[in-house]
């Protein structure tokens, strides 16, 4: 007898690899199949909805695995974390259907790319934020998210080394909006602290059926420069028409991503409609 | 021509042995000491408003100096934060008078204490909350916080070593609350992720005119005693009259402490009367 798991994941991937086992350094599938081989006594393979790449984080990565072992959910749980080291948890454990593929079968992920607007970029946010110490003009940067929204071919904002089929993808929901200030940390239910002043979160979100290679990053590096009134919001049409990854912004550094959340079932715009 | 600075720091302090230079070991007041004393090319000798211990972190530590130097404010900020490494932040730099000393002269240090209630500590919280997780009775804690507030011999709350002549402190202000659950990262201005489920922040507030050795971190651990109903709150009376650390609870993990912000000038309750 064996079942399938899903597992939804956490992680500060500061000190990893990425998702993906490579030939050297330590991954987080590795750490993951590692923890449920030992629960197993035998080998155990995972798969990964979304590949991040070295430094980039997750609140809601979802993996999923084919196991042996007839441990119940919160046992499961409670191992796994016991196993695997503090800066990679899980969140939760379920089963699903036989045929369940975490990558497969998930219809939507959703993204968030966190900047740190300020001059002093706080000391618990330095390995989760990309610190943007000028001005940043976020309802520009909205503006031209939004344009983003629907069916395109995003091959302006691919990188090299994808092996894909195709660049066209589905954008449910692209927005830019002001983090709160208190969210630099625990949020205290008393009054703020002196570190508040220096500065706040813009937080860059995207839900889509899939993501081509560095393409989240390539988002946000162009969304900077419309930010930096260096790129017109109206650009982004000619960037999804002519697909020229030449014509977009740089692509941002990784420690600002976030894997937030995977969704499955049929791929309906989630909640695009209440906003 | 000399000037008196008062520098407000916010640290991550897990890397660190604490404020004070100790004789092995990296101190945040060595780094600072070394950082002035580049700018300045001469030895510099800061002051700090509480020697918070190793694995102890700060919002609003504050430090004075005698220095030379000659840069205006935001340059000096600047070059510091260029100097200094990216788990210690200088967040506001000022001229002060001379006589300014920034552990003789405060009036009221505010504390804080980070509780993570839940089975999952999300990883971005590791290094700055203690994970309990089991359900707590916080507004019976806060109940017992409160029987704090007012001016008492804390002996019982107090390690040895600390050096003081009386045990006697005021405290403005000690209080208990439910942080808010998205503050566990950059809060999204969209909808929250799936560790949201797993556990919420209970902060511990003390504001007192100064704080003993490990105090704050005994009254936790007493306070926790309250939250799993292993004390009655109205014990805390006797602990104010009888002061002998034996009764009262064990001294919580540092990591959990955050000096959070210091106040000079006139010690009037600050900000008691609008809660």
């Amino acid at each position: 007898m064996s079942r399938t798991l899903k597992l939804v994941l956490a992680y500060d991937g500061s000190a990893y690899v990425g998702w993906q086992r490579q030939t050297s350094g330590q991954s987080i599938q590795g750490l993951i199949e590692d923890a449920l081989s030992r629960i197993d006594g035998a080998p155990v393979v995972v798969a990964g909805a979304g590949r991040t790449d070295a430094g980039v984080h997750a609140l809601g990565q979802v993996a999923s695995a084919r196991v042996a072992t007839t441990l119940d959910q919160p046992t499961l749980k409670r191992a796994l974390n016991a196993i695997l080291p503090p800066d990679v948890r899980v969140v939760s454990v379920e089963d699903a259907a036989d045929q369940f593929h975490a990558r497969y079968s998930a219809s939507v992920k959703t993204y968030e790319y966190w900047i740190w607007q300020g001059d002093v970029l706080p000391p618990f946010l330095r390995a989760s934020c990309w610190q943007i110490p000028r001005q940043l003009d976020v309802a520009a940067m909205d503006v031209a998210a939004r344009l983003l929204e629907g069916r395109h071919d995003f091959g302006a904002f691919q990188s090299a080394g994808g092996h894909v089929k195709t660049s066209v993808r589905t954008i449910w929901l692209a927005r830019v909006g002001v983090g709160t200030v208190r969210s630099a940390r625990v949020a205290s239910p008393f009054e703020s602290a002196p570190e508040d002043d220096n500065g706040h979160p813009v937080v860059v979100r995207i839900e889509a059926d899939g993501f081509l290679r560095h393409m989240v990053r390539a988002v946000v590096g162009t969304l900077v420069e419309v930010g930096d009134h260096r790129r017109d919001a109206d650009t982004i049409a000619a960037l999804l028409d002519r697909a020229d990854r030449g014509e977009a912004g740089p692509t941002a550094p990784p420690h600002g991503l976030v894997l937030v959340r995977v969704r499955y079932g049929p791929a309906v715009a989630p909640d695009a409609g209440s906003r």
